[in-house]
């Protein structure tokens, strides 16, 4: 059995599910596929020029307090950002690759945490060279991750994303079986035991 | 302990948190008050004109998709409807004044699965007649309701949610306390009794 988890650097609530699916999907015994994409060519389409929770104050304001209080119930830090959202498209190349090694998951994490838990600008390269190096990987991955087929690879994902009508992160997949949001992480990994 | 409850009756998954909200109350041991409201005038605000599932379709098809899955979980029927928003005004302006009474809550639900559950249009007077007949209501509570006062009283409630910062439906107030949308649910009830 195995899900796709696409998720957005710049969104808060990918940062909820990119911190608690390893240990959930290991217990329920799901593999899951990492799917780093952006919203903003999705949300483009739509009209917006930035998140919603920007478009819609009350919703942003909302949404910041909904984050405290999830992220104290699951134990995780917050580090509320006048910076929101941030630009994730650094972040998402090196992922891209950081993805086809076993330290992946760990760089995507290290990633999250130093945005949403320490306030951190993950445009910035000395912040992602310090995510890669507390993941155990080479800084390298940086150059390689701005080469033409790396840029290329993550837009391809990009129009994967909006041909398979994903239109909010974090969004999880089973086959064709569209979840979004982190409220409906243990929906999908259920629905994958049952259904694959 | 007591919990407030906005819904509108075009709102979806108001629906399922109007069905099943009074056992998980009454299992928490917390009270609830029941708020009809419009998202017509919060939605104009925001510059919509319409339900934000009929602006962007990726968020409607995929909403429609949920609410098969959620209502099937909770064992309710779904009758999907190409009339999508409902014009709610005259089931909330009669919600109001049944809500005065020991059947109120029943014929909230008797509206909502009349709409999803059934497919039928509550806009229509008959629909709502039908409604009240089944919760043991009068008929003459629909002249009632379209009384100057009344209107009034919506109006006002209405009024009340945008300075509340309510900005979609279902919405639980503890005290000042917003939880927006059917999966916080039971986060509003934990709320309630831990902090109030």
């Amino acid at each position: 059995m195995q899900i796709e988890f696409w998720f957005e650097f710049a969104s808060t609530y990918s940062y909820l599910s990119a911190m608690r699916l390893p240990k959930e999907a290991a217990k329920a015994g799901v593999s899951v596929r990492w799917r780093p994409f952006l919203l903003g060519p999705i949300f483009a389409a739509q009209g917006w020029n930035t998140s919603p929770f920007r478009i819609y104050p009350a919703k942003g304001k909302y949404m910041w307090r909904d984050m405290e209080r999830r992220s104290q119930a699951l134990g995780l830090p917050l580090a509320w950002s006048d910076t929101f959202p941030q630009n994730s498209v650094l972040a998402s190349r090196v992922a891209q690759l950081a993805l086809q090694t076993d330290q992946g998951v760990a760089f995507c994490q290290a990633v999250y945490t130093a945005e949403f838990g320490q306030g951190h600008d993950i445009s910035q390269t000395p912040v992602i060279a310090d995510c890669l190096a507390q993941s155990g990987l080479p800084a390298d991955l940086i150059d390689r991750a701005l080469q033409d087929d790396n840029k290329l690879a993550l837009r391809r994902t990009n129009e994967e994303a909006a041909r398979r009508s994903i239109f909010g992160a974090p969004s999880f997949m089973v086959g064709d079986e569209l979840f979004w949001g982190d409220d409906r992480l243990d929906d999908a990994l259920e629905w994958a035991l049952k259904h694959v």
